[in-house]
């Protein structure tokens, strides 16, 4: 694609393409009120050369929008923390609601070749995240987002005619850093991996290239791309993706038939295992901590099943600088008007931190497609979505584990009862509550299906039998406390552990 | 407080302490509800020194507590970029809605007197700490909220004790840092800055000093003061503050009746000056940028006065990379649900960056107090606690203006005519505006009282006559571009010039 770049000329004059840029401009601010009417939110990538002039592009872009429905994300300089998430995270989090758009200055192509060519990643993550950067892509289209992917190119000369003149001022000196050299010295080399990775990446939206040369040309370029786009998305309407084929290393359970619902511990026997595994746990901690393994464990389960106790279980022995317990409801209209993972992607744990979710992004295989929260398709493509986020957690060194907290029907109506005539638990019981348990062979066959469909060898579903509270927390100790130990013995953090050595700071 | 202290017994045993513990945990986590019922905001914040076992404490209170209305914050270590907000921000950031509790470890107490015996901070930065501290909680009290502060004490002997025992031991080694070994060795010097801060803040609320030493004991005090304090806010009901009579350096003015509603400027003088103050604005927004002097410009004014297009022509030249246009519209259900500040204190621009706000925290004085969203109380509370936000940011360096973008009511309704025969400008105009402008004399007079109350020497208030939007647009330019002028000549920023050079980094 830059490779076999010509420059054409667009055969305008000065005062016409000048005329030209103030006609879009107006269009595109029109457009604006036309995608938030169809809901559609559209990303707009700006990528290329160190001083081809992006934040320019942008402002001559947007000058002419409404503050209230766009917004311009920065991401040429990662900020350290941000290495302590996967790296697609930070994308995800500045993705707009439905009808708005979002400016991406220097995005997740340069957080791929660049990082690659800096060598600051290693070559099979660069391969992992190009793979990444398509999935990310996919799930936005089928989801509902337009991407508009624009590529400022300029010559090697050019960039080191500007890059010269910036470093000789002393006012602007500064705006030119190591790393732009670097480029300009590497530009052969760059010129050849930005164009392997368009090349990989211009299935799911194209790239655009825009000659960066002259000024008001590559504004026109651009402003002609984005309104174009836009308007055959709003012709087009809101893209929903059907689900993919594509296959996941399945464990293929376990089964809710496989359940012991008679399982049960003696009392003194669990005081002494919950104090011996709350004991390991809390030493266990201290060891992600400094090793710096993300944990995420996942609850889902019956009402009633005992969730709330067993999470305070685990979550006694953690230090509280360490851990986060994320309570998932209804979803906010902020959130519910982005793609359905965003909010679990926003509240991921840093690198040593765990992060126990009390409900979590299986409620749109369960409650929303049972109550029709969600279209047929959104929740059929979300098995696939969700084992795809799950491995990107996990890839990146997250320990992932998910708890079904499993109880029969007749023990959570006793339960129920118990709740409705005791007064200070009657808080806990609504109507809802009520509805879902009529809805239980609803709920039975679509647990069933998660479990099947989303029980990966990367992260695996253990069903924790709680009729016996007890039994339960002891079951979930065990687990948690060994495959922790298995991480701390593996240690297998990407691309953290080799720059980090524990004595080096005292850590947040 | 410390120096007097004198240990004393609880009179019970193991084994009663430990179920009197359980009955109080079992209390609070029943409170927890009244709570959210009552509406009222809780914070717990917990202080004390290193290794007192301030993490502890805060698992011990809240392991029996329902994860969806509390939350913990630790700041023991404030990250890097904390430092380019003036340091409240971040405990405002934090703030629980009414209802729910949160957990501070380490809060503003140390990031105060710690910093100054670290000598992070000189003495006159203390002096001012220690007043925003006080204003900071009085602001909490008269906004509805709780606050529980906690001192945890030990001896010299007993963290020397507890800081060998960590470093001795290879696991935990790495807990200990020259800073907990630094306050060790000066453990007098706190003893007595400590006892100083806290006599300083104890009015609005007390301090609690928890006798450290033993594991259990100080578990039961801390869950008794919680227990105790909870209960007497709950008998009380949630407090409303009344307007204070602090008084303030006040311009007097402007009125709107100096206002000139005939000035214009030819078109052709117009576009010069444009072009010339967006290329000074441009050269500014770089300098800016490296003294890390943070901007803050707010806009206000009648409906249709030209706001929008005022905006874009200030954002037109600035970088996007170091701007953001933050339009503020009604509070969200969760901006509602807290400190009327909240959601500006969370939008601040950091250092060097510049934030516009398309409506202000001046709608608090404005269309709150005229439509009835909040009491009388709560607006004429106000004034006073606007002028002390802003004079946190200004005593932080950021540059403050305010802009009432002004028009007469025969140009509003010739706009408004006009949007609503205009199909593309339709969107613009709502029946809330005309129902807005109906109570035009009432604006009237509230702008006149804000105009008056809150126009201050560190933050001033401009009339930007707007009847010829051209006009407008110079005049804010012209000012924009002057004060920043001159803070890039002064360059005052408090506590970060002197740590950082420009050749240094490249920025974010």
């Amino acid at each position: 694609m830059l490779t076999n770049f010509h420059r054409e000329d667009d055969n305008l004059n000065k005062k016409e393409r000048k005329s030209e840029i103030d006609r879009l401009r107006a269009r595109l601010a029109g457009q604006q009120q036309t995608i938030l009417e169809a809901k559609i939110p559209v990303v707009v990538l700006v990528e290329g050369w160190d001083c081809a002039g992006k934040g320019n592009l942008i402002n001559e872009l947007i000058c002419e929008m409404d503050p209230r429905f766009y917004s311009v994300a920065v991401f040429r300089h990662t900020p350290e923390r941000e290495d302590r998430f996967p790296f697609l995270r930070k994308f995800f989090q500045v993705l707009p609601e439905d009808g708005k758009l979002l400016f991406v200055d220097t995005g997740w192509m340069e957080d791929t070749v660049g990082k690659l060519l800096r060598r600051e990643i290693p070559n099979a993550e660069y391969k992992r995240r190009v793979e990444s950067c398509q999935i990310f892509e996919r799930q936005l289209r089928d989801n509902g987002y337009v991407v508009i992917k624009l590529f400022m190119h300029i010559s090697q000369e050019e960039q080191r005619r500007r890059m010269t003149t910036l470093w000789e001022n002393r006012d602007t000196s500064w705006r030119v850093s190591e790393e732009d050299f670097w480029q300009q010295q590497q530009y052969p080399a760059f010129l050849k991996a930005y164009d392997q990775f368009m090349e990989d990446t211009n299935k799911v939206f194209p790239w655009h290239v825009l000659d960066a040369q002259g000024k008001n040309k590559y504004v026109l370029e651009a402003l002609r791309t984005v309104s174009r786009t836009v308007d055959k998305a709003l012709e087009n309407g809101r893209y929903e993706g059907k689900p993919t084929d594509k296959s996941f290393p399945l464990l293929g359970g376990p089964s809710l038939k496989d359940a012991d619902l008679n399982a049960v511990i003696d009392v003194a026997e669990y005081k002494k295992e919950l104090k011996r595994l709350q004991g390991k746990l809390r030493e266990l901690h201290n060891q992600i901590y400094r090793k710096r393994i993300p944990v995420v464990l996942c609850y889902e389960g019956w009402d009633a099943a005992g969730k709330g106790g067993n999470i305070r279980r685990i979550a006694y022995p953690l230090d509280p600088r360490g851990f986060d317990v994320i309570p998932v409801a209804s979803p906010t209209p902020g959130e519910k008007a982005r793609h359905f993972l965003w909010r679990f992607w926003t509240k991921l744990p840093k690198s040593g931190h765990v992060t126990i979710f009390d409900r979590t992004w299986y409620g749109r295989v369960m409650v929303e497609r049972i109550e029709g929260f969600c279209s047929e398709n959104d929740w059929k493509r979300a098995y696939g979505e969700i084992n795809e986020f799950e491995k990107e957690l996990t890839d990146y060194g997250t320990v992932v584990l998910k708890f079904w907290i499993n109880i029969d029907p007749q023990t959570q109506l006793e339960r129920f009862t118990a709740r409705q005539n005791t007064p200070e638990k009657q808080w806990k019981i609504t109507d809802e509550d009520w509805r879902n348990r009529e809805k239980w062979p609803l709920y039975e066959e679509a647990v069933e299906e998660m479990l099947r469909k989303t029980s990966t060898t990367y992260a695996p579903w253990y069903i924790i039998d709680s009729v016996d509270k007890r039994y339960a927390r002891i079951q979930t100790l065990k687990i948690v406390t060994d495959v922790l130990e298995k991480a701390v013995n593996d240690c297998i953090i990407r691309g953290i552990e080799s720059e980090w050595t524990p004595t080096q700071e005292k850590q947040d």
